[in-house]
């Protein structure tokens, strides 16, 4: 055989052997068959090794990202509505929000092994893995799925294959107090004043540390750290909390 | 007849009477009439006017607006998905929010005749009518669609009854109004101190995201958020421009 026409077989071997991978690892994440492959392709394309199309688009799953995201906040919305029929708007948005956080999804995309499909630049690997390489990931194969098999469909794949078997919502709710808000409530009915500050922020390799400090009637009670400044005011707050003896 | 007979008879024909006004009121709005009707009465019920039920949960629409939020949100995710298959998710990301911010749907949920159906406190109305009143109404009403009639006819609704009717995208997309020059116009009328503050700095992925805050006589306003100064500056701006009830 001609050896260019052998090379144009292997390479088309090698990419149907990928093809197949990819088909059994949706079948296993998403309960079946994909209808169109190319979705799923496009889905599992981290940015760092994505190419520019003829239109000057760049071909990764940024775009499915996005419609990823809008699709699970709609359907873990509904499921959080149907569950809790007697809580207020205001709970049902706190917990939602922490099922479909960066860290949270991040956790559940790793626990169903996109580490083993996604594309990325191996060079990248330590920054993209400390952050949100999963849960971008996650979400881009939720807008495959919806564009694949529908909303209903979707919405099923989320609840019943992502948050039922990867999160205990009991936990969620109990997990993580608002004790910011507990302070702030405290300080109300005891007539004091109270101040969150950022006291310090030290810049690491690949993330900043806050310091926050909460001060009651000017003198500093808590002291409390974290990535974020909400973490670190969080985390603040806890201690102040634990100090003033509010559980 | 009794007296109280007559009274439950004249009770029952006004309600009777509403109903029928709110079940045509929805059939213009949403196009068909409504299955479940108690969805929509629940919908158009402002939390000023509304009663504790046994649970303790108050029988206002929002909850219904949470849900409606959310379906929206990916039913406009997809719509502009669909309509820009070259463009990047940071556009999509862009345009979704200035269709779904606050003044744009408190504009469609009046143009579309909200205020003939919203029941609410009278006396505060001058306060509501101001803010989200109908952009509220309009959520729980896409909200009560989804439930009654499921999220394939609700992503219609929501495009060709709310979007295309109400918006012009083209114009949505060019119009980028400068918030920030307006806040200056308005302090320099009032004689105000403005001042426009960097106060974070988070790294991302692949990108920064700043915080900006914006100061009116030392008292801190809007907040904003954006991957350039300029962007968390503007998205400052336009909060505060919300907040002072600029437009």
């Amino acid at each position: 055989m001609h050896r260019a026409v052998r090379r144009f077989i292997n390479i088309f071997k090698r990419r149907s052997e990928k093809d197949k991978r990819l088909i059994t690892a949706i079948k296993t994440i998403v309960g079946s068959k994909p209808f169109n492959l190319e979705l799923y392709r496009l889905a599992i394309k981290h940015s760092s090794v994505a190419k520019h199309n003829s239109q000057g688009l760049k071909e990764s799953n940024e775009r499915l990202e996005y419609l990823g995201d809008a699709v699970l906040g709609a359907a873990v919305a509904d499921y959080l509505f149907k569950t809790f029929p007697f809580k207020e708007e205001g709970f049902l948005t706190e917990i939602r929000s922490r099922i479909v956080n960066r860290e949270s999804l991040n956790n559940i995309g790793k626990r169903i092994g996109l580490n083993q499909v996604v594309e990325y630049d191996q060079k990248k690997k330590s920054k993209l893995s400390h952050k949100s390489l999963y849960g971008d990931t996650l979400e881009a194969i939720v807008g495959a799925v919806y564009l694949d098999k529908g909303y209903s469909y979707c919405k099923h794949f989320i609840i019943d294959k992502l948050i039922i078997p990867y999160l205990n919502i009991d936990e969620v709710i109990k997990s993580n107090p608002n004790y910011k808000s507990k302070i702030i409530e405290w300080s109300q009915k005891e007539n004091k004043d109270v101040k969150f500050e950022i006291i310090s922020v030290k810049n690491e390799k690949h993330h900043r540390e806050f310091t926050a400090q909460v001060f009651v009637d000017n003198e500093p009670l808590g002291k409390g750290f974290g990535h974020s400044k909400k973490k670190a005011e969080q985390d603040a707050a806890q201690k102040s909390c634990e100090l003033l003896d509010l559980d």
